[in-house]
């Protein structure tokens, strides 16, 4: 990524948000502020860091003065102007100086609530929206460099599953499991590792349980859900599998989150709504008899983040547009008892999906 | 920490709130959210997650459905009523329905804006304010059970800082040395590093500057500053080393620093104004003829984050109160040559300041 690169970004951004009716956008450190200008400061405190952008002015990024000298040396600074405020000083009234005052802007997701208020106080007249309420697309479709990263890091997430296959499962806590995961990621290139669930057994049944003390027993199903980032672009892949010959229950529900998520991967192409991918997956396990314990939305945007729009949900009517990128994750909790899921990040391409976590999704026994 | 404790924690803040006229406290993930209630979700996620605390009410944690099962088992959970959203749903709304609708609400500084927002438009006519603005004594006042905290997590620090003084220093890279830092935090008790600042030589003029690929040399300066979290409470020190021996201008400088620390600590006293710590150290500086050398406060607070209110800023009026915990950390920074820092955390007795860091201040000379 050079200046120019961060420089067409910023452009791009401050157009689409000039076409919704947007004065400008202020976004504070996070994924968008790294995604636009390349710029990630040390560590996000009380002390408000800003970029703005405005339609047809050069983007400006308001530091913290002690701060100015890391700022001045990212990677699209080149293309934006940097300036600093110091302690005591105002931050808004410096960043207010840059709005128009009855303009509505875009605000980044994240943004502390006090710098927001803060932004609010100085121009009482100015209105906000959420980022990705105003553009929701701004980093939702890729380009081809970019579902690239993503293939790689989902590849190394497959290379991370197949080898976890071969370690022992039985005798050994979900956390050693979870270890093993966390350690494969990095062999195979990842940076940074975002999550690594193991839940076996009942604790399988909370889809959010990450991975604890709980010792693994024969018979268990197990939950492995696990990502991260490699070269700055995510990973988010999850399988089912089972310690010893499953029984017939098991089997039955397996198969049908399965088939869930197969026939939500065949549903995706340009125009489909994001809800209608939710909706294929949930008739199916509907009509199975298990709709009731389908208690989360189907899929999540994936990119710099690995939690990102466009999100597979009722409600979602944004079409699917070549380049994004996102997981299928349908899923049956059974409380008290086990859960399955089954996720492959997606991309959607002018003729359909294209998947780009490719391991067996067929129950794989481990010992 | 039990269910009691964190219900006097919750019942003292409805009350604080209710003295300032607030209609209540809307608190998400992040370290009041810890403080309060015990629950730290896995993660933060676009999902809104929180206490809504209003006087006279049983506070009401509102959390995705998926993490029920988390926030039902955290510590503080038998002193809240915890209820669920699920995707796809109005989670705004449900927490308006508790929420006066023309009330005026603290909300926490880290709340997303996307939150805010969200809590702006469903109910047009509330208004908020930052908590740490509205309420900023909620946790600045320690009492002594955690003021111990505070002390162990600085003799583990301190600790540190002896054995970092054995360490070869010149000959290696900045981020070699800060490994030994945050490995040496872990040994004596640390369960979160959190900064492992080694600023040589002209690194050490940018304040914020932490590790990087620079070998040090024979007779650079190096600031060394790091901390992280001690069961659940923060340590935070600086001191400034030399490589062989200092020349006649590292001294000086080295000098004033110490001094304008040391005037500062003893400027602590119940009724003095934070901003009154600052411009003791300041006065000194500038007298010094390094005003304009010394770029940022002169300190933070520290509890179970490691920056937090009250700051000793130019602008703070607030009193000092025998149980707060802060920062006295006076620099001079000398763009392209060194900087020298001094820090130590102190705690406002009745009768004065005590010192959590208790190593030598003068500088020591290392290999």
């Amino acid at each position: 990524m050079t200046r120019d690169d961060y420089e067409r970004r910023m452009e791009r951004a401050g157009q689409s948000a000039a076409e919704v009716g947007l004065a400008g956008l202020i976004v504070t450190p996070g994924p968008d502020l790294t995604w636009l200008c390349g710029y990630r400061p040390p560590a996000v405190t009380e002390r408000l860091t800003a970029l703005v952008i405005t339609p047809g002015s050069r983007p400006r990024l308001l530091v913290p003065e002690l701060e100015r000298p890391d700022a001045e040396r990212s990677a699209g600074a080149g293309a934006v102007d940097v300036s600093g405020w110091s302690d005591g000083g105002d931050p808004y009234g410096e960043a207010a100086k840059w709005l128009e005052p009855r303009g509505r802007f875009g605000v980044s997701d994240s943004t502390w609530a006090m710098h927001l208020l803060g932004l609010q106080r100085s121009l009482p007249e100015s209105t906000y929206g959420a980022l990705t309420e105003m553009l929701p697309m701004l980093r939702a479709v890729k380009d081809a460099h970019e579902v690239a990263r993503l293939a790689a890091a989902g590849a190394a997430a497959d290379a991370t599953y197949e080898e976890i296959l071969g370690v022992p499962f039985a005798g050994r806590r979900e956390c050693d499991v979870a270890a093993d995961l966390a350690r494969l990621l990095i062999e195979h290139g990842h940076s940074q590792v975002d999550f690594t669930v193991v839940g076996s057994g009942p604790n399988g049944a909370n889809p959010h349980h990450e991975a604890g003390e709980r010792v693994i027993q024969d018979g268990d199903m197990v939950v492995l859900d696990f990502g991260g980032l490699k070269d700055g672009y995510g990973s988010d892949t999850t399988r089912t599998v089972h310690v010893g010959e499953p029984g017939a229950e098991e089997r039955k529900v397996h198969d049908i989150v399965r088939e869930a998520q197969q026939a939500a991967f065949e549903a995706v192409r340009p125009g489909v709504a994001c809800q209608d991918i939710d909706r294929v997956a949930r008739k199916v396990i509907k009509a199975a008899g298990y709709g009731e314990y389908f208690i989360h939305r189907t899929g999540h945007g994936i990119g710099v983040t690995t939690h990102e729009p466009p999100y597979m949900v009722e409600g979602e009517h944004l079409p699917l547009v070549p380049g994004m990128c996102f997981s299928i994750e349908p899923g049956i909790y059974l409380p008290g008892r086990f859960g399955v899921r089954i996720e492959d990040i997606v991309t959607c391409t002018a003729t359909g999906g294209r998947r780009l976590n490719e391991t067996a999704r067929e129950m794989a026994v481990v010992g």
